[in-house]
């Protein structure tokens, strides 16, 4: 098969018609990503080709690092000299096989820019100039890149104390009909052994005007943001924790765990883990009252590399798996939701692949009576498993356990406006993956059922299970 | 390929050849499984195919919850309307795509009832129409599902406390040649942290005519059990292990936490793990004398949802795979019992299937000497791992890590009477996964060789493993 | 496609094309195995094909335990009656369908015996024959197994206390022209809680001449090790590790734990933690400086059959996977290192696959201004992992993480002259995956690139990362 044809990883015949008559299709709902919104709303041009593609992609700065190059031609080559970067990039790139980063930048570079010549250093200042040339002309600003990709809606990935204003703007702009929502991610009112914790929390007063004297004012003042968002449109939140743990507490407890935090007190990993039980077991009540989808994700270590975190702060590239994740534990949790009728819809993620039978297994414990088919979802391969085998994988564990008919799908979890193409590369992977089924005899191929799984987990379910009014 | 059709599974002529000729003539030995001895005994009847197919089957409950049917048309709807909770399968059913029960759905419709038509909500009418009048017809009852199947041998899993009348009843049944044998399973006498413990000890004494005032006397009570057991015919036993432990200790300390658990004491986890390591080591020597197999299972979480637990009670379809199992902790009992030249024949299974390697590493360490070929055995692929993809990882595991050619293959785990279809399921599967290394040019196409391979795998190994004089 | 002919594993025309225009052709590095210097100054010479092939193969022998040859059959039979152990290994072979050894063995006896016959009881006198005939020819002990498998580069494993008196005597022999190089393993040094700790010291203190009467003499000495081990070309070092750690500690601290230990005291798990952790550190950064390669195997439970260790000792087939490796541990101690500007390049393995992808993720944040493509490196697949889906699951890892193009390839690990055939089995795996990859579309058929990748992990990118010169 040709490199990157339209019947790229598309295999036998059933893919690729699933591909081309049904996926293809389908609007994108990307339900879980990075994007600031302010780009959206000012519409943000790109200077070059680096900017838009190399600028904020730690993806590809690791494979640049690894390739030899030195961080002052990657992160300090950025605005100073845009194709010493590219020109890096290229050169490390044939080296990439079998790496996903590889395929989405041929992707990125193809259905944005119209490149299908080979990326190295020979072709490099070429390339350079003819993207370029093309950034320069219409529609491959922020908003164009969004409407070029089918985008229906967004889900941006916000703070408590966001005043949302840029999400106001764009709601407002007539001129712009794609849905850009918040998300909710309080993680920083979870982290109470943080240097910044007590001034963060004097932020939380003030953005929802409630005094916050004790755990109670809290979990007032988080509510009011909560309702805040709600009005704004929010119907998912998101929390990342380093393992999954359930720990029960008081409220005596909570309130002395918060105070001694507050005040700059030590924490025992006990009184965090309470801390931490107790929060998000109110806020899954929260988001089940509100019909919002609570996102969890763990498995993940960061900021490993102090040298380079002191150089660049973090989401730049240092990052890892955990192999200390617990899975099991969330056992706990959902159950204490559900014990009192308030489990919310959830989609849960580990980076940790092995984890994901795991996850999968106890989601399915939790589905009695839940008023929504497939409420506990095992979440799309999450970033370091955005592989084309990790999201196999991922596909092989959701359908071994459960119905993958009620699959949510993809989602970009990025920083970038190039990335929708990643919704393109999931959809392939799904259709060969269902489509391998079928020709292996494992399904039949009624393609009226088949038709209608692909278009569910494509954009239908997703836009149900959220409840995006599209 | 054409779903379900003849070559269901088969990809290469190598493994068609090899399960047409060899593997689906070979009779079947069900090891392991959970029928009701009662059920055999009695010849039960079926009073629709909502009863044999959905009435006690949690795998297929579990799709159900997922696809959003409410409890009360699911477990609620047994014997009330039999037809809602057919049709509600029907519903789900075709967004099961590659879940293995889809796979034995159909195959249990096919091969039991001559069911070939797609499961829907268009055709659920007809086909359970059709399924009932199959069913009310001949050898549809308990026995004649398991003659029509072609099964020799079935051991059933039972208590210490259990009379075994029913494996009388059968055994002395002239009319009815199938051996079923009892299977040793004392999770109950381990259970020392359970509420009814105490109760529990009471009913063994009352079994065993032994007065159990200390460790000794349980020990004496569960010794007369087993020979009974062995009198009867048992050649297997059975452990549900939370995870691997092992824990040595003193007989004096067993008896003080024997004594104290009798008394309603508080147990510590220590405490528990020196019982727990004391129990199954005895366990495994006894077992050893007799030449029984000791089955252990481990790496599960039980009834993780309290409140369907306390509507349905255990074994409804709410555990879950624990990533807790620490399956290197095994080398430490099975050295144990080896150093005393007590180390029994064993079957070995987690339900995380990361466990899988690790397991199969260990048990190739206790093969010296062992007298048996493949003594330690890498159980078949359990539970959530009975998919396609989880078979395949078992036999690949199993192949990498000593001789395939002992596996002594699989069983039903089953409270169906319609699930020695999973038989036929792991045969395919077998036979693709041996087919496929001929067919790649990884061992030769000598079928004699390959014949005795699958023949051994399907049935002669496990009547020589466990002993079944067949 | 026929068993073990030229395209064996080899399945589209790509993969042909790359192992048999490339990968066939490129010399040997075996920059981490066990034979003995030895053998290889004083060119061995072989009384039998047992004797070569079976004599020290504890892969072999697990075979042989598994398929129920008493021991005395097996190591009990070496020198006493080689045939009986060639039979019974015969015997048991054809069993072994999947396993790597079924592989290894064959292409063992076809590359240096000639020999591709079926191996099974009817022909096992006619190839016990036929190679000893083979073996008493010329070219066939040590030195010509070495040169007839085109190998450049072989780096043993020694202690820090050898006089590498065998590796002078190699070097200066001017009929031989294979480096053969030392490789650093101060295992012993950091064993602080084995029986003959103390004697071990005073070894070391006799070797290096420095006094050791605290943890500075004792690094003092080391430190002197290095230097001679560096003088005699040393490029690597090798440490083998229960699971990973990092405990930070005191110099006072770490001199009483040091002396506590020479004094037979107890060591808690905390200073024994301290202690490794200490030694790991200052040995990271003497490699650094020197340029040598940290290698670091863990995930290994070793002698877990004691009443066979007490028999045959250590490192005759009684080892298991770790299911305890704490990967993400690694973290620290790369941190640590990288925090001094003195981390070295380094292969992590760990022989638990489950670790592979945490591994790699870990290794990825590492690679910043590290002065050198791929510093740090997932090593190949180890031991257990050595199998074709073994080498295929790693081979994915890496190029899942980072650039497959820096990987420094395959190694045997091996006691035995008859495994280099290991690196053809590799390469042709390795081809294999290239080649797949290009046939299903995921990279360009540009053969120019293709098959600088090959050559690359082949060969060139193992001299160059350890600085072998050739």
């Amino acid at each position: 098969m040709k490199f990157l044809n339209e019947d790229f990883l598309l295999k036998g015949s059933t893919a690729k018609k699933l591909y081309h008559e049904y996926a293809e299709k389908m609007p994108i709902i990307d339900y879980h990503c990075h994007v600031n919104p302010a780009d959206i709303a000012n519409d943000k041009k790109y200077s070059s080709i680096t900017d838009v593609w190399l600028g904020g992609d730690h993806y590809k700065w690791r494979l640049l690092r690894a390739g030899g190059i030195p961080e002052s031609e990657i992160t300090g080559a950025r605005g100073k000299d845009p194709f010493m970067l590219f020109k890096n990039f290229a050169s490390v790139l044939p080296k990439a096989i079998g790496n996903p980063v590889y395929h989405w930048s041929y992707l990125e570079l193809k259905r944005y820019f119209g490149i299908e010549k080979p990326v190295n250093l020979d072709t490099a200042r070429e390339i350079y100039d003819e993207c370029n040339k093309k950034l320069s002309g219409a529609n491959m600003g922020a908003r164009g890149l969004i409407e070029q990709s089918n985008v229906k809606v967004i889900c941006t990935t916000d703070d408590p104390i966001d005043d949302l204003a840029f999400h106001k703007q764009i709601s407002e702009d007539t001129a712009f009909n794609v849905k850009v929502l918040p998300a909710f991610r309080p993680d920083k009112a979870m982290n109470l052994k943080a240097a910044g914790f007590n001034g963060y929390i004097g932020q939380l007063e003030n953005a929802s005007g409630i005094k916050i004297d004790g755990y109670k004012g809290l979990i007032m003042a988080i509510d009011k943001r909560i309702d805040f968002f709600n009005n704004m449109g929010c119907r998912a939140s998101d929390h990342a924790l380093e393992g999954c743990i359930f720990e029960p507490s008081t409220g005596t407890e909570l309130n002395e765990i918060f105070l001694k935090a507050l005040n700059g007190g030590d924490i025992t990993k006990l009184e965090e883990n309470k801390y931490h039980s107790a929060i998000l077991l109110h806020l899954g009540k929260r988001y089940h009252e509100l019909g919002w989808v609570m996102q969890i994700h763990f498995g993940c270590m960061r900021n490993l590399n102090s040298t380079m975190f002191d150089k660049l702060g973090p989401d730049t590239g240092f990052d890892s798996m955990n192999g200390n994740g617990s899975p099991q534990n969330l056992a706990f949790l959902l159950d204490a939701l559900n014990k009192d009728g308030q489990l919310p819809r959830m989609v849960l993620y580990s980076l940790n692949p092995a984890d994901s039978e795991i996850i999968a297994s106890i989601a399915a414990c939790f589905m009695a009576d839940a008023g929504c088919p497939g409420k506990i979802q095992l979440g799309a391969a999450w970033w370091f498993n955005d592989s084309k085998s990790g999201m196999e994988k991922q596909l092989l564990d959701y359908a071994n356990s459960t119905l993958l008919g009620n699959f949510v799908g993809m989602l970009t979890d990025s920083r970038s406006f190039l990335s929708y193409t990643r919704h393109e590369y999931f959809r392939r992977i799904l259709c060969n993956f269902i489509g391998g089924l079928v020709d292996n005899g494992e399904y039949p191929d009624d393609f009226d059922t088949l038709g209608k799984i692909v278009e569910d987990i494509c954009y239908y379910n997703t836009a149900r299970f959220f409840g995006f009014d599209v």
